[in-house]
């Protein structure tokens, strides 16, 4: 008799987006002439960079020609984006990274997912609420957490409360910990933060042989020339701390398909009985096993985010998402609206009125002004209360969208 | 303390392809003036075919345009990419399947890989021997396994035998499994299974309420119209199988990266207290919250191979594939090799000679002919004495390989 994976069976509803996606396609088949405007999902909408779509082009005419075709690549990725990435990702910041530490992969999300799979099933882990919801429940697929409580919270599971009175930033977990998810700047509230506050973590993990899964995903959100935008600026993070960057919102791969992980050499991990293992070339034995690389296109496509017509372009898209962050902040301050992040962060992460729940807002603020935004409450307990809008659109949808908002 | 899955630490040496590509690395270095034909790595030599590189070129102008460009595709893969596989791949072979049932993927080793997770630790998994290694590793990196023995292996799992004693035609299991992977056209031995083989598995399935993993990705290169293409071709079958395609091997997509996974409406399995569950939502969830869909540009050349030039060119590749193998079978049998598999299949399945091991061939055939294949040992203890030759070459450079073969 073939048996489920009962963890499966624990998930609340379904996964957030999807959740939305079906809300707002009710919407709109029950009012077809509504102009509804998406700052929901955290989705790009500027076309890729002219630099990108030359160097995607070229790859495709590679494909066609036996003499530069290629097949499958190196499992790693190709050294020409490995090399790409040490280069500005890492060494302009005065952080040495070794080539066979950085892994090329089709997404973050896959990422954050799968990192899980190489530690074992009785480590506790630790992380933010509200959270990026695919780090919660793929701990509870692989059986890591007990059922779920009313407030959609899972047994086992170490919960570090991030709101308004916190400024966002969560205090070290109470009991100890082994595993930490950490994202900034942050998804959802917009939150960066500080060396310091890096430093405290990495102390952390450093003292109780913790380590720290960092999601850096927005890192080029950064306006702030004092926030870090790896953790290894902190000095003694390489051993304890694994880092994940994506072009999802880079350089608007979210249809395209490009991330990379970075797994230091130096970070070390335990067997129960005490062994010290090296956690590389286990992540290594995953990705060569579960993972066969991504397009090669794609690749050629990523490499040209570092060219220098390359980053000008990237920072063009990047300075017109973060106007609409900074006219929603301002927008919505005089409207009334408590509103935080979105000064490093393409999120502006918002106290919904009149204490309204955040799916009941998501519901108002979709029937009445036809927007689609995040409802907190989709992040965790502690986002109850609160709603995440996204600064990916074109600017004058964004505008328009803080029209409707005005006549709420 | 973070810990390690210690299920990783009983891994046997490295996933075979990475094993070869350091032995052939080696002897490059070592013989820098050796002109090395590959024969081993299942990987295509040909350029894509030209409808796929237009869709492509198509697909990337539309990236770079702010009215068509894509972000974040469906969940499942985009409708016209499914659609064309449901009336080409099932439809025209007489298989209803429906449009919530076709999962696109970034490949059929991820997918064959990643499908295990949804299922329960205690089901019993069944394998053939020779066996492609993702299929058991996976399952010894979830915990479904003991520790391997000095043959390599592993406890827990049920081993099927498939030697020219049996025709490569594994006896159904003396023991009762939960689980079954079958790959037809086989990878290594390129053996095919009949209709009436196919139907006693799915019996074997449905009586005792097994699930099978079918793994098709070689169908393209099926000569024999007699020959199954999906295991859904048996009455029955979409009860008790998930069946697992790729572009890989048929369109030239090794390093393009796209495939897909059917998982019926109609597949049950249960909980450990004996309720029935759907498992298509199941995947859809692990789908949706660990993967992020394939890239846009792959899926617009992916939807290419089934326009009547993508059909006719994909032929053509596919011809120029099997006359190889047809080359390689012909001349081997005249040098007195007992050779098996090629006609349905792009792999030829040798007996060593003289009873050498597979490695030992292995290391001859490059040092001697420089020549790569695949050591039948690294596919399962069965293949030991065996050894896998693939037809994905240029004709030209594997008639100079078996002109190295006469002398050796």
């Amino acid at each position: 008799m073939t048996l489920i994976n009962e963890n499966f069976l624990k998930l609340q509803a379904g996964y957030l987006f999807p959740e939305i996606g079906r809300r707002v396609r009710a919407f709109a088949a029950a009012n077809p002439s509504a102009k509804i405007i998406r700052l929901g999902i955290g989705d790009v909408t500027e076309p890729l960079p002219p630099a990108v779509i030359a160097a995607m082009h070229r790859a495709v005419d590679e494909m066609a020609d036996v003499a530069t075709f290629k097949g499958y690549g190196p499992d790693l990725g190709y050294e020409f984006l490995i090399d790409a990435i040490i280069e500005h990702d890492y060494k302009a910041r005065g952080v040495q990274i070794g080539r066979d530490e950085v892994f090329i992969s089709d997404g973050s999300k896959c990422d954050t997912g799968n990192i899980q799979e190489i530690f074992g099933l009785d480590n506790v882990i630790a992380v933010t609420d509200p959270v990026y919801p695919v780090y919660v429940d793929t701990n509870v697929m692989a059986g890591r957490t007990g059922d779920a409580d009313r407030n959609g919270r899972y047994e086992g599971i170490v919960y570090l409360p991030c709101t308004a009175e916190n400024h966002f930033v969560p205090a070290l977990p109470e009991r100890k910990v082994d595993i930490i998810y950490l994202c900034y700047p942050n998804n959802p509230t917009g939150a960066v933060a500080t060396k310091e506050e890096l430093a405290r973590w990495v102390e952390y993990a450093r003292r109780n042989n913790a380590t720290i899964f960092y999601d850096a995903a927005y890192e080029a959100y950064i306006t702030d020339p004092a926030i870090p935008h790896s953790i290894y600026e902190v000095p003694g993070a390489k051993e304890v701390a694994i880092e994940f960057r994506s072009f999802s919102k880079t350089a608007g791969f979210t249809g395209v398909r490009c991330a990379f992980t970075v797994v230091p050499r130096t970070l070390k991990v335990s067997t129960r009985d005490g062994r010290a293992v090296e956690v590389n070339p286990v992540w290594n034995r995953r990705h060569s096993t579960k993972f066969n690389g991504v397009s090669y296109i794609t690749q050629a496509g990523a490499a040209a985010v570092y060219t220098p017509e390359g980053i000008q372009q990237v920072h063009s898209i990047i300075d017109l998402y973060m106007g609409n962050a900074e006219t929603i902040r301002q927008s919505l301050s005089k409207l009334g609206y408590k509103v935080y992040g979105g000064v490093n962060a393409p999120y502006v992460w918002l106290k919904t009125p009149n204490g309204m729940g955040s799916w009941e807002f998501f519901d108002l603020l979709l029937s009445k002004a036809n927007v689609v935004g995040t409802p907190g409450a989709g992040f965790g307990a502690a986002g109850e209360g609160y709603f995440r809008l996204s600064a990916f659109n074109h600017p004058d949808r964004v505008q328009e969208a803080l029209r409707r908002f005005a006549k709420l």
